[in-house]
Formats: structure tokens, sequence, C-alpha cells
């Protein structure tokens, strides 16, 4: 009796329901008249998703955000969403009325409609997310031309060296510390930055599954090749991943849970982005080039492969 | 630290997000241009929702009969879904094939795409289904007028009587324990009847949270009062609950997960309702009428309370 990892299960699904040859988006999408209804439902899970010490207003929090995060990068305000939520019997009245204050701050945050929902018993609390949102089109994954530069709206690997230091296992500065564990409690999706920057992006993608998994999938969807000129990090990792023995480059590629957007633009188009990510307040970093060939690589042509953030699991 | 019920939680959700006023429906409904966006979501959890002894093709399908169930009673025909499966590390390559089969097979019946899902681990089998459809109107679950009849597409009590069978603290004739514990298995929501009828009906629910639930719920939304002239059981239920010392009534109002259309019809509508039940194979038991006044009570003025499916948890 053979235990399968998640790329099998997948697999095994899309070969039972015969999508084999589906190609995977950020949310999907339903042709209704000259709209397009915009998708997306994510499960957060309790023992997996959830780091300790986090407040149960940002459980409820994290739930929306990794909704939001896929509509900001495909250039979509999402309106409405539906939210049902499993929780253990032993679930005190205390935590209940938290998680429902941190849904009502993250719909106020986002300028989202939570139109209803449903509760249900579980041996874990478990928290799915319905969203939704209409468009005329979005900016997909695929899409990146040669010429092109290849952008992030910000630094990585902070949230893996915030989940090593909230377990107790990783040393830092306090100041660093404080950064590290921010980007774990609260993740700050690019909504803004996503709905306005979206028309001048040739293909773009939510990197919450990590950096390199990101560029891999970018990449290969668009059958170019992608080069990382620079890494997009903290500028304090290099001396948090000495003092941890961590290899720099494992906490900026493989960390993942940053819900940044990585996109490719094309290069005289850069300056109007850059001005559209000052005004949403939005770091952007320009990371690479888009080349005609396959595949991922650094300057040096070591290959980048897609090694997400289950290294850290 | 107090524990709180169902209907507490949902108010605690209600209050924090500030949607206490809110008129819950089987349905979402979001405005896009002229049509209207349907949206559903529900979750099946292992231990509330999995009988002993079905197989996990069965539990695939029920995942998606009930939100099929709900579309079935606001007579729109849902399209796509999105599927997202959380699954124990323990579960085997088979149980997972076996259900992935029962989403493909289950998406064939109701004539569904399943455009999308992801894949979780938790401590037990989660599955939460987000069904869409668009429609130009919903029947909904207000808007009986006093001289209407009110209907239901099948016996009821059958299920709660399966679930003590299959529990083994009930007794039944070979017969009788077929059809009961099939009606566990395999329920049939109303689909074809549900869409074609729609326009003929002044309000109409699903039935899954039972059946004193549901007529509660309609007369309360509608402002009016609800008579039970026929109490709609399966013809060997009576055998079945003197053999097992049960209320019938309890049985028949309190067992729920019937995926039944409970409906109000003009009278002189009643027989173009009944011709599309008899054209769809699904039958139709006038079990009352609506009258000017408030509340839900049988032919003998004993008032019937809801006491949802929970009586028998």
């Amino acid at each position: 009796m053979s235990r399968l990892n998640e790329r099998q299960i997948i697999l095994l699904f899309h070969r039972a329901l015969g999508t084999k040859g589906f190609v995977s988006e950020d949310v999907e999408t339903v042709r209704i008249g000259k709209k397009m209804a915009v998708l997306k439902t994510d499960t957060l899970t309790y023992k997996t998703d959830v780091p300790p010490g986090m407040k149960m207003e940002d459980v409820a929090r994290k739930s929306i955000v990794s909704c939001v995060s896929d509509f900001a990068a495909k250039g979509v305000r999402p309106s409405h969403c539906i939210i049902s939520v499993s929780l253990p019997r032993s679930f005190s009245r205390k935590k209940i009325g938290a998680l429902a204050s941190g849904f009502s701050a993250a719909s106020s945050e986002f300028g989202l409609s939570i139109i209803g929902g449903d509760t249900n018993e579980s041996a874990e609390l478990v928290i799915s997310v319905m969203m939704f949102g209409t468009a005329d089109k979005i900016t997909r994954r695929r899409g990146a031309k040669a010429g092109d530069c290849i952008v992030a709206t910000g630094p990585f690997g902070r949230t893996a060296a915030g989940l090593g230091i909230i377990l107790g296992k990783k040393n830092a500065t306090p100041k660093f510390a404080r950064i590290a564990k921010n980007a774990v409690y609260h993740a700050v999706p690019r909504l803004g930055f996503g709905i306005s920057a979206s028309r001048y992006l040739t293909s773009s993608m939510d990197s919450s599954d990590g950096l390199s998994t990101t560029l891999v999938e970018m990449a290969s969807q668009s059958g170019k090749k992608f080069t990382i000129t620079k890494m997009p990090m903290d500028p304090q990792l290099q001396d948090f991943s000495s003092a941890n023995r961590l290899r720099l480059e494992d906490l900026v590629l493989n960390g993942g849970e940053e819900y940044e957007i990585v996109a490719t633009v094309p290069r005289k188009l850069l300056p109007k982005v850059r001005q559209i990510a000052r005004k949403n307040k939005t770091p952007l970093i320009e990371i690479g080039l888009v080349e005609n060939g396959r595949g991922v690589f650094l300057l040096d042509g070591a290959a980048i492969r897609d090694r997400g953030w289950s290294h850290f699991a």
C-alpha cells in the first residue's frame, strides 16, 4: 500500500477526471456573457498552515489572504467570498469570536463582502474560503516574451526564517526576528499593485508555493528561459543564514508562504510599473530577464529547480 | 469557558460580520450584468458526514450531491465546481483513486465540469465543494402565498431509519433495510425536476437539514402558516418505527439528510408541476397548505418545531 505525495495525488485526480492536459492557474474562470467570473477556493488546515503563536484573528485573516493574493496576481479585484469553517468540538466561544473578528477585519481590509458560509464539526480547524470576482480578462501564468524583465513585489526568505525563529530552532537579531515573524503572522498580499499593474504585465503568478516553484511554472507555461540576475532577498537574510548555517538560496527560493507577485514586464513598460508600485507602497525588485529557451537559471548557469516550500516542512 | 451549539456559532459569526439581518438561502447570488452568478459551498467532514460502510466513491459523490440539491431547490443548473480535498497522511492510493472516480462519476451524473481544486493534509478527510452556475432568477425560501399547496419530492424518514440499521441499532425487513440503506449511501437530488418546475413554484428549499427545519424556515421567511395534512412517509416506515419503538413523526420530521425539495405551488399550477414530476420520474407528495398566520402545525393543531437532524446524531 504505497503512500502518495501531493504531485502524485493531483496527477491521480487529473487522470480520473480526464483533465490531464489541464493548465493550472492561480484562479479558475468561467465566461458569463461578455464578463468572466473568477473563482478560487483555498483551504487552511490547522496543523499544516498555522504556526505556533498565531492569533485566531490572524488565522482567519490568513485563510482569506491566500485567495486574495491569487486574485492580486491575476489583476482581479475579489468582490465576494463564502467561508466554510470546520471546528473541533472543543473550540471555545473566545476562539470562535476571535475567528469571526478576523474574518470581519479581513473583509474590510480587502473590500470583500462575506455573503455566506457554513459551519461543521471536524477533528481539527479547517477553513475553506471560496472567493469570487468578475473581470474582462486575467493576467495568466503564461505569456512571458523574450526581452521582458522579471520582477517580484518583495524580498523572499523572511517567512522561512520567521518560521524557524518561531519554532525556536533559529537565532536572529531582535530587529530581524520581528520582521521575519511578522512576515509569517501578517503577510500582506499585493492587491492594489496587482490590480493597477496587471494590464502592463505579460504574465504573473502568486508566489506562495515558493519562488522556485513560481519561476519554474511561469517559464514552463510560457515556453521561455528565465535567467535570474538578482536574488530578491531581505538585506539581513545573509547574516541570518550564516549564523544559522542555512543555505541562503534555499531560504530565498524554496521557503514559500510569501504572498508576493512574480511577473514579467516588457522593458519599456517597467518605469510605468515601478510608478504603480511606488503609488501602492509596494517594493518592486527586478530579478531577471526572459530569453528564448527553456528552464530557470542563475547567471552562473546553475539551474533552479522546483523545490517549493515542502523543503522546510 | 462555555461551549456553543451550531446556532450560537452562526449567530456569533453574523454579529461579528455585521450580517445579523441576513436572510439565509440555499445558495448565494451575485449580480453580473443581466445575469446572476449562483454560488454554494458545502463541506463534508468524515466523522460527521460519512456513515460506516460507505464506499469512497459514494463519499465523493455525497460531497457533490449536497450542493447539487441546493441548486435543484433553487431551479438552477450548476455548471462548474471546484473541489478542495484535505486528506490524512495515511490515506492509501486506493482510497484516493476511489475518491477521484467518485468525483468523476458525479460530475457526469450531474453534468458538471470540475474546473479546479486543491489538496491539503488534515487530521481527517474533509471535502469542500464550491459549486457555480448562472441564472436569471432563483426560487427563494420565501414567497409562499395563502392558498398554495405544499409539496415534497419524496418520502421522509428512510435516511434516519437507514442510519439506525447501518449502525446495527435498529431492525428492519430485508426489503426496507435495502431501501433505507440506499437512501443513506446513494441519495438522489431532484435536479431535473427542480430546474423544470422552478418557474411554477412560489417558494422552495432543499430539505437536507430535516423536514421540520425546512418547513419552519419556509413558513417563517414567508410570514405564513403552514398546515401539514399528510406526512410524506415511506409506506413501510410505520412498521419499522413500531418494531423499533421510535416515534414515527420524529423519523419523518427530524431525521434529515433527505435531499428532497420542499416547495409551495399555487393550486391551479399543481397539475403542471405533477406532470413535470412524472416526466422526471420524481415522486411528488402534497403534504399541506399555506394559510395566513404564522408557524407550522399538524391538522390536530400540534405545532411542529425546528428539531433538525441533530436529534439522531
